[in-house]
């Protein structure tokens, strides 16, 4: 998959490699078993710290997306592996909600928040239901 | 309205008081033309420093949300002064993307994720239009 940084951007670097890669795993880009790339030949890759590829991986981690073996590199966990805890749904719900009060404050309409929603959906490739 | 800080939270503080600032006027408890309190109060009132309260009012202004006038203090905007940019509307749909993805990769439904915006949406009280 392709990762691609914005270094003008406030998002932080760590945080940019993080959500593409989760990106990319949603899109099915990378399946659960794969190998991510190594620390080293990602910050490379990328013209990043390792330290910064580091912390995303942790941070992958931390969010069950990976598991980091000490040989084996950072694996794609299993979709059984990563069952959807209540907390997790909570997160989730957490995160969605500064994004659509943002959007409301700006002046965006409910409808023009879920047609949004739905071009993420369909970016992401998953079969919107109802929306 | 009230702010609470969680200090042992992932989220930066100066970021915590800028979604709850904005979730705040996306549920009316302020409204365009209201001042936000000083920069001085909030930071005591909250415990934090006021650099922190200083950058969450800066991201604010540069989210068009309030403006800042050395004498009058910070000033949310009219909503007319905050009409939605197709660059806005491409941010919103920036942010939410990661969102929605993460939860994909956790194993939520497109179900489950619309359940969630549902009750973002009833917590804001923003009529659903179609969810």
């Amino acid at each position: 998959m392709f990762i691609q940084i914005e270094f003008q951007s406030d998002v932080p670097i760590y945080e940019q490699v993080t959500r593409q890669m989760i990106e990319g795993i949603a899109r099915g880009e990378m399946k659960p078993g794969d190998t991510l790339p190594s620390v080293r030949s990602l910050a490379a890759d990328l013209g990043v710290n390792m330290h910064t590829v580091n912390k995303s991986y942790h941070e992958l981690e931390a969010k069950g997306i990976i598991t980091i073996r000490p040989k084996s590199g950072a694996i794609i966990s299993s979709a059984e592996a990563r069952a959807l805890s209540p907390e997790q749904l909570r997160q989730i719900e957490k995160n969605l909600k500064p994004v659509v009060a943002e959007g409301m404050v700006l002046g965006a309409t409910a409808e023009q928040i879920e047609h949004m929603m739905k071009k993420v959906f369909a970016d992401l490739q998953i079969p919107a239901e109802g929306v």
